[in-house]
């Protein structure tokens, strides 16, 4: 009753409540922008400017959500299945990226305000290390557990764990550097690590002689 | 027409809706989690600090929903079909999920408050009730009606009602526990039984000769 | 170019579309279900209490957004195909059905209100009126495009035919005895014709010798 | 690793996302239509005509986002597959109609007030403009990087790419009529762009001799 065996499913059903998750998490900050209301003696114009903060937090909330949810929709070609455990880990990546917009806003209204720009840079950079610790806690139980597609070579899931292993150690070194040398620093690792995955993911190598049919065939439609 | 008849239809479209529902009360209780708004007078870090109670109310929002999805997932391995009670079934399930952060926040604030801990206590105790209830009164019909693969071992099917049927009479004996005698046995009788569903789902068994060709197959794929 | 030949598809993505339209729908009225807050002088018991209300609009609400998506549901078994200006019409059905929220509230707020009952009672009907108009002229369409299975026995395409426009009509009887006779009788007949969807559809009839191979065969799998 | 090689899939799972991330976007709007709640001294009728402008608005983003959706779930019939700059793409179009709705109140009520309606026209101009340019800018990079079904005529794609490309020049020169020459013709011209994309799209051309199946064959069934 402690193993997760006998749970096991097609990634599908999984892939597309954690899209769903994604999918409300990166819109729901719209509801945060609100359209100026009329305010006596200001001009529409100014209104608008005055939402620039908005406007800032909006845009960057959008990216980093976009950001892993690009990087979870490549990885799903290469999952072949789920289990319960992989399922929590799963919850427990996307409670971390839902949390993201939460401390945007206040690192961009601090950003000029030196008396609180430490903490608000902090809780950001706290903010941007979760999703990615939980990530790769989640790749390395997956890879353990056998549930990458039996065809991938292991030595592109060796170089992949290695990259996510490394990012995430970076970005636990800039949450460090935030904390007890220079916030500057340290958002600024924390920031290029997970903007790096703006760039597409390492192509997948497979298995001598079990390359898929086509490009686009999926790891869980070979059984 | 008083029969459900004819309305069978396999199970992923059903499933489908009750993630996207799942997935927008996950992440809707963000919302909840406002950034901290600059006050006169007090540091960022303060700011923070004061909300505790949300980050509490929205982790333990997040675990009981999640814990929840986490077996809808598993238990949709093993229906083939689905029908218009059924559904029915699934949305009172849904609504109750759904309306579990509600009691959440007052609960967290009310904890060392004597006067009214008892009240809140009750209503987050009858909020964890609620859909394990709809969860097994759900199973029953769906067993009943003959919803379920059949290639799935009755006693299997028997040991998985006992466990629905006895976590459901637990909750409501913890539910009168809490309302009659102590709050605090009442809700650590609801939260264990509640807790106990991250625990990996028993592992099906099917009858000689009819077992799935993988461990993925799910139960709608055999027709 | 003022036609919508060409533009057909199958129909799970518009029916994945839809449904996760009303999954929004539905799980955004919770929302509204603010916790009680501490207010002094009141017990939290009180404060519960006056919250009285907002239960009711919420079970009213997922109670009529639950039975949309449980026809939807099933009369996705059905559709073979749909085009473009089906899809129009059903985004017409799904911002009819997400607008019902909106006018239930002030209807239970203002039951006992002699003044303005009859106004509430009146945008509630109409409230209730606009899905049925907008599912039933979606179903017409659809059916005078041929967009239904080919297989289903034309005296069933009448027979729902039938339901689906004499259920208008009634509404719309309804709607106007709301706002020219009696708020209460046409309400009663508004809220009837809703509920009656709470019952399972008819079970559809097949064409002799192209029954679907299987109960849970859909319109779209037989092509 | 600067190409996205190798990080193709068929497209249905961004596809879900996209639907998801939509249906989001068109459904939040409803919790900005607040129920009246009592005012003293106001009759219920007078406060739900207070509301006109929210219906206007509500209506106008429905319409906007809707159209959105009804040309990419048409546009999915043509993909084969996806690629992880394509899913970048994708991410910005959704970005640009998620903030739709934004701008659209200032609008509704900035209508009759000459010192301000013509930023609210330009912002609006603005927002509609956006996911024109970002749906081209996809258009052009999926076609670049062969991402239609190959069985697709060219010249339909070229049709279809002088189409696109041309809508998106007239929102440009409508925003930049809007901006210095007169917002109600710039407005018009914005508007009557994005109104056509009501119109049943084209129906798509295949090569000679590679004509689908069916009607409702997609291209990624063709592999």
């Amino acid at each position: 009753m402690l193993t997760a065996r006998g749970t096991e499913r097609k990634t599908y059903r999984a892939e597309a409540f954690s899209d769903a998750v994604l999918a409300v998490a990166i819109t729901l900050p719209v509801v945060e922008l609100r359209a100026p209301k009329p305010v006596p003696g200001q001009s529409l114009a100014q209104q608008y400017a005055a939402l620039g903060p908005d406007y800032a937090t909006y845009g960057l909330t959008f990216l980093v959500i976009g950001i892993y949810w690009g990087y979870s929709h490549f990885s799903g070609k290469l999952w072949e299945k789920t289990d319960h455990v992989f399922n929590l880990l799963t919850l427990l990546f996307l409670a971390c990226v839902s949390v993201t917009p939460f401390p945007t806003r206040p690192l961009v209204e601090h950003f000029n305000d030196p008396a609180n720009v430490h903490t608000a840079a902090l809780v950001y950079a706290a903010g941007l290390t979760a999703p990615s610790v939980a990530w790769t806690l989640r790749w390395l139980y997956g890879v353990r557990r056998g549930l990458l597609g039996e065809h991938i070579a292991p030595d592109y899931v060796r170089a992949v764990t290695v990259k996510y292993v490394a990012s995430m150690a970076l970005c636990l070194t800039g949450l460090a550097v935030t904390a007890f040398v220079s916030w500057r620093v340290g958002l600024a690792i924390v920031g290029l690590v997970t903007l790096q995955f703006l760039l597409p993911p390492m192509a997948p190598r497979y298995k001598p002689g079990e390359e898929p049919e086509s490009e686009v065939q999926e790891a869980d439609e070979r059984m």
